[in-house]
């Protein structure tokens, strides 16, 4: 197999979205990981809602509805500056820290990110991280009007790129995203940073789970849709080894 | 305005969702409420994210991957008898106290469902709480094989009962099909049955809040989706004096 392109999603899987938490918790103490939690499930389901009911709004607009949403919820103040404050970490989120080496690793290959964020979201925060250094292209969907996992939006890399979907890896650690991948027909590369056992283990503990634990798992685990990645990694920087012993 | 037809969401709206608890909570002692909480909210994941992927399967197949996923991330055992046993009870549902009575307060319209579950799904509930005995027609989005939000589920009422938008009104306690029917140009009661003020006060008790508590939180709580329903009301016994107010 020639794997000619590497395309990742970026929140989440380049970017660590928990980065947010520094903020939130400072503007709200005690709060900051479950507003990032609800913030981001929420943030997803508006994705795939808005999709559905052809009412597309860029993400950026859906973030900012989802945040407030989330401080409404738990009957937190929804202050106009701290509300920018906690917007502005979102263009400058902490890459995860195996990202950028294993970018430059994967060097000989086209490099790029296909994300739900919008084109000014994204352009930021590549360029606030610096991967724009590495990467040959920033996709967003938003030209698509409709979210992943819509087929539409998948269409976007060979569009791009100029690289057939047989050519391409596709790389997320969201599962429901290596799901739409996978049906679209592209390679698909999940990364599993929380293992089910680990998972089951951190409930079995207590039958009042802490709710970030149950948040995360819901996220984490490889969803029952028929479908199945073609590969499992653990970390970014997996994925050099990978794409080596495909060749 | 003259409502010909009043029309409901069934799971949640006139099916009482958690009433699996009392099964789940003997097959798992301690997880009862655990399991419905995340299998519900899979199961309507798997719902929109297998519409945008175009990837339909019916809501009995729905239901049971998201509760398969549900034992799978609580690491719980999926023994076929009791999955089973679980699977039977939501064929019988309980329906919300005041059900009955309110349908039988409004036989001056026509009454009908509208849900994401299957037609055998839906037929068996129907007919095991005994609510065909007041119900004029029980409409799935089977036969259009996407879910709701998607506007085409909406159509189906029209359709069925030969009733215009303009004089339909829509039943959900669910905020995403409250918003994804008005966004279609229905007019739209919503059940508001958890304030945000006790969700707040719920959440405000402790910075470890209790998962089930901020389950309900977060799908019970009206989206912020631009769009606002009509009237809400704070249980189905509301609704006859709603609609007499309408006259």
């Amino acid at each position: 197999m020639t794997i000619k392109a590497v395309v990742f999603d970026a929140y989440g899987t380049l970017y660590d979205i928990q980065s947010v938490a520094a903020v939130t918790d400072q503007a709200f103490p005690g709060y900051g990981e479950i507003i990032t939690q609800i913030w981001r499930m929420k943030q997803l389901e508006y994705t795939w809602l808005r999709s559905l009911m052809r009412r597309y709004e860029d993400f950026s607009v859906i973030t900012r509805e989802s945040l407030a949403y989330t401080l409404r919820c738990l009957g937190l103040k929804n202050d106009p500056g701290v509300f920018e404050e906690i917007m502005y970490k979102y263009l400058h989120l902490d890459l995860y820290p195996d990202a950028m080496a294993s970018l430059e690793a994967m060097k000989d290959r086209k490099l790029a990110i296909l994300s739900n964020g919008s084109t000014d979201m994204l352009n930021a925060l590549v360029r606030n991280s610096q991967l724009d250094r590495v990467l040959d292209a920033t996709i967003s969907i938003d030209s698509k009007r409709i979210f992943k996992p819509s087929p539409e939006a998948y269409t976007l890399i060979e569009a791009k790129l100029g690289v057939s979907p047989a050519e391409i890896l596709f790389v997320s650690s969201n599962p429901f995203d290596a799901c739409g991948a996978k049906a679209f027909g592209l390679n698909v590369a999940w990364i599993e940073r929380i293992t089910t056992d680990a998972m089951a283990q951190a409930f079995a503990k207590s039958d009042l789970v802490p709710p970030l634990t149950m948040f995360k798992a819901i996220r984490m685990q490889m969803d029952e849709l028929g479908l199945e990645p073609d590969y499992r990694i653990k970390k970014l920087a997996d994925l050099p080894g990978l794409l080596q012993s495909l060749n």
